[in-house]
């Protein structure tokens, strides 16, 4: 189309713009009245006209994206699932790093050194301008953003950096470690599996420069690892906003890659996108600062002082993310100070097994680093004229998951896998009765209200003893708690309608916990699971029990696993008996 | 500013943005390197610098709001709730509706008639072109949006548009139907009560012109009336955008309000946005099309066929919107045939008072029109060579809510007050064993496991009997169910942990429901409350029971009642019997 042409309707459209903001102002011409605006006197009136509108999300998009995601409908302060948003994130950003992944969380609740806030900060990657831009884009996910991605090396189990191998193998069985690489080559997920080797430091492996010519985006989909602890938690592109604005009021999101020079800082606020309004100046604009480590020199409002501390640590980082959050909510510092041990203990068993590796919490595991507890998530408080309050999640001993790990006297480890590629990796864990007492534990969230009752032994009480009306199991995507879903029981670990070899009591002193990878989708709040339950109890999906960690098909391979769908439920049991016995007549004696 | 200043700045701008640009494209400047342009040779570098950034949210904004909002953490297909988003906003679209409120949703899935669609009409106000714009803008909410509403006529119960009355009276109780007119002012709400008459339809009133110089927005908060049904379920500006893109890729809004002679018509869709993605237009504009009623002449597509008819129903309409979904996702059509009775139930269920009245759907209750049942919402689905199944929602009677107020024996009201004027009535209902059969209803949806048992009664049976491990309280909000909360109990009707007068087991013979006013919050997909059980367990709570529609103290003046909070429990039994005593001692023979 012709320049001219398109001056035309622009001064078009831009008539039609100012006379339907003159509508609104002066309103001499009523709403519901169509004015045509006529290019000539002779022109003829169109019987149906074309008018011009805008709908960019209003602000609350961002500010408000918290408030109303973040609720409380089991009766919990939702506060540290959003404070565990930021720490997904800070899982991601260190997925990479060789030496230790260091995520600290500070509360800043000394007033002699300003309003009060919240940091997080974690020695991750760390992000250039164009990906900090990208971080305030509101549902630009991994998936739909471009070139935002290293497209050249994919690491195993995410963990490392350095990849040597050459050629690509096709059987993930060759793969030492059992993990190999994966690409997501256009639309279609398609896998290859790449050379894995062992290094000092682990697993890691290579896919080719150029593999990439999806137009969907460089992202890659992580390798299978155990509990799938992939550190791939970033899914929506709202997380982080949701969590700030719930927190507070504006956020200062401050960070440096490794091969950058430069500290790159961007600032969103409430107040701000209020006065863009006023101004009427435009709502998704803004400034990204970039400015050399250490200098602070533009903090120049006393309420953030304490930042010119914070910044004078990049000095020693080679890349790193902070975001300090201010305007922080009242009711978030008086639970923050006063509920110190719970939350601590939430994030210590939302992230249980990220701290303690697959295995969990054991006792009697020795305490080296190894590429499963390299991860130390510090928390720390500090309030005026106190010594600061500070706690590595690794060190809480109480949180459910230790619980559970540490009164089991059996488990029972399974795989179930759904159709589409949905793995779920399973454990159920026996709490026994000893000594004249449940061992299973107490949820300190939810005491089981008839817990210090000793006297009564009527039908009521039996029915909440140990697990009490709670489900069994917990549910873990890509390796961290979605926190509100919970899965009642499978058929097979149900109290039978007959009464069976156990006694019936027993099946309330089982806990259990679900592993699923990212086939299975959660809410963009990361509270719950969409189709978690509907997918387990299909009818296509296939249980088998997990022998030594693995799969009975590698341990017999005479063992055929029939999906239960698949199975021929008319036949009679005679039938069945009578198959039986001729095959053990055909045997040899 | 100066035009000059400004003019440079802009330019220093755009040279900004194609460095910027020049950056992605042909990355000679790598990332991490920042470029700094200088506007003469002998410029001073600058220590830190500022880039200009947008962060415009991305399109799946509002193309994927609907897909992880609607989880099915519950096992249950949610499509039923995005559709209940749509009734919403016809039930507030029709709430000033003199004549029957009449609410259609139409499945057009007669394939020689086009592609599958899905319409939502309702005969209520409209819109105009600039509402029309304003529902395409993501969060825009009635609260934060400009002039879109009446400022003059605020009807008591939102059922009536005449207004008459010219005095304010500030004693609520003079109010022959218990209801009265809100005002909000400003940011604080102030209630005012003004006169209520009541005239051949029911209840109206008016607050006079010039009071609101709220800049907040026109938005008038509902009176109070019973179960809080008060059509007012429009929140966050996110619900009719949400449940278009849960059911299909693209969405046709046609709309009259009855003032105006057009009609107005827009489209959003998800084929559109990622076009303009990829030609790099603006992606939050688009096109309104004014035209006259009946005229389909634009409707050019085969697929859309069915839209002719659709159209030419305008000329009988005085005013009215139709959504039209099309690009419906396949599982969606194929739940919809196949669990017709299913999901027209769960709807009935979630707008029973809605539809019945605040009573319910007693048997025994005439079935003439009132201010109560005006409220049409027909369900019909079109497949080819078949007859259209259509249903009014009122004709179903067995819809949860239905099944417990037709075996209830006897029930219970209640009130419970929350700090900061949150309301909530309450109701228990009785459901007696019977002939040797509990007449608890069962929950279609989750049937008791045990259901068809009979041979065993030990005690793993006794707990799952009658209502089973189901909470007691289902949840309404604004008069429609919040389905995902519920509220298992209250101090007052659990066990007590010794044995009392009632045997145990009639613990378990309760249902109830619980309806709330718009103080309490809720998700913005309606799927939770975000506080409900947390203010109700609140020690200030005060529940009070309310006997013939009337709180105590309004029956008996004596009566006084005191939050549990404030007694004292120290105080031990036999200080407590010897007050009662003197009292007793004091009072006339
Ligand atoms: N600590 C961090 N270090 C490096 N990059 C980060 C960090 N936090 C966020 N980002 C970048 O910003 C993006 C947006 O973060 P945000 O949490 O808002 O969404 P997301 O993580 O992509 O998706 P989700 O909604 O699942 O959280 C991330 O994808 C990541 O690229
Ligand atoms: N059927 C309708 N008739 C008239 N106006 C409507 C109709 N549907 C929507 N609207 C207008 O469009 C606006 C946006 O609708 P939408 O459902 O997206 O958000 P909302 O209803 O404001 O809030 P919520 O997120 O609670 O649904 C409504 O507030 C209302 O003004
Ligand atoms: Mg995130
Ligand atoms: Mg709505």
């Amino acid at each position: 189309r012709s320049h001219e042409h398109c001056k035309l309707e622009e001064g078009c459209e831009k008539g039609l713009e100012q006379a339907r903001q003159g509508l609104a102002g002066d309103e001499t011409v009523k709403d519901g009245v169509t004015l045509y605006l006529l290019q000539s006197v002779d022109q003829l009136l169109l019987s149906a006209t074309k008018e011009r509108i805008d709908f960019l999300p209003h602000y609350d998009t961002l500010v408000k994206s918290g408030m109303y995601e973040y609720y409380a409908s089991e009766g919990q302060n939702p506060l540290p699932f959003a404070l565990a948003e930021l720490i997904d994130n800070s899982l991601s950003a260190t997925s990479r790093n060789v030496a230790i992944r260091r995520i600290q969380i500070k509360l800043l609740f000394d007033e002699t050194q300003g309003k009060p806030a919240v940091a997080v900060m974690d020695n991750g990657r760390g992000m250039t301008s164009k990906q900090l831009n990208n971080w305030a884009v509101y549902r630009l996910s991994k998936f739909t953003r471009q070139g935002d991605f290293e497209r050249r090396k994919v690491c195993a189990a995410g963990l490392f950096d350095t990849c040597t191998a050459t050629q690509p193998l096709w059987d993930p069985f060759l793969c030492p470690c059992a993990v190999g690489c994966g690409v997501m080559t256009g639309e279609v997920e398609h896998w290859m599996i790449w050379p894995v080797l062992n290094s000092r430091f682990g697993p890691f492996c290579v896919s080719p420069v150029g593999t990439f010519k999806s137009d969907h985006s460089g992202y890659v989909r992580p390798v299978p690892v155990p509990r799938s602890l992939n550190s791939d938690i970033s899914y929506f592109g709202v997380g982080g906003k949701q969590a700030v604005f719930f927190v507070g009021q504006s956020a200062r999101m401050i960070s440096k890659p490794a091969d950058s020079q430069d500290v790159h800082e961007l600032m969103l606020s409430k107040e701000d996108f209020e006065k863009k309004e006023k101004n009427k100046e435009a709502i998704y604009s803004g400034y990204i600062r970039n400015r050399k480590p250490s200098d602070s020199v533009h903090i120049t409002n006393d309420d953030e002082r304490f930042l010119h501390n914070l910044i004078l640590e990049e000095k020693e980082k080679d890349s790193f993310t902070a975001v300090v959050i201010t305007g922080v909510q009242p009711e978030h510092i008086q639970y923050l100070k006063n509920y110190f041990h719970l939350w601590t203990r939430q994030l210590a068993h939302i992230y249980h097994y990220y701290i303690h590796g697959p295995k969990g919490n054991e006792i009697h595991t020795s305490k080296e680093v190894g590429p499963f507890n390299n991860i130390d998530i510090e928390i720390s408080m500090f309030e005026k004229g106190k010594a600061p309050k500070i706690v590595n999640l690794r060190e809480i001993q109480d949180d459910m998951q230790t619980l559970y790990i540490n009164t089991a006297s059996d488990s029972f480890e399974f795989k179930a896998h759904v159709e589409g590629d949905g793995v779920v990796e399973g454990i159920i864990r026996y709490h026994p009765f000893l000594y004249d007492k449940e061992t299973y534990p107490d949820d300190p969230c939810f005491p089981s209200r008839l817990k210090d009752d000793d006297d009564d032994d009527d039908c009521f009480i039996l029915e909440k003893a140990a697990r009490g009306k709670r489900p069994i199991f917990e549910c873990f995507w890509n390796g961290r708690l979605i926190p509100y879903t919970s899965v009642e029981d499978f058929d097979w670990c149900t109290p039978p309608k007959k009464r069976g070899l156990a006694p019936i009591e027993c099946y309330n002193r089982i806990s259990g916990a679900l592993f699923t990878n990212d086939k299975f989708q959660v809410s963009t709040n990361k509270l719950t699971f969409m189709d978690l339950e509907l997918k387990l109890k299909d009818k296509n999906t296939l249980f088998t029990r997990i022998l030594n960690g693995q799969e009975p098909q590698a341990l017999y391979d005479e063992i055929k696993t029939v999906p239960i769908a698949k199975l021929d439920r008319t036949v009679a049991e005679k039938a069945v008996k009578k198959y039986v016995e001729d095959e053990m007549a055909r045997l040899p004696d």
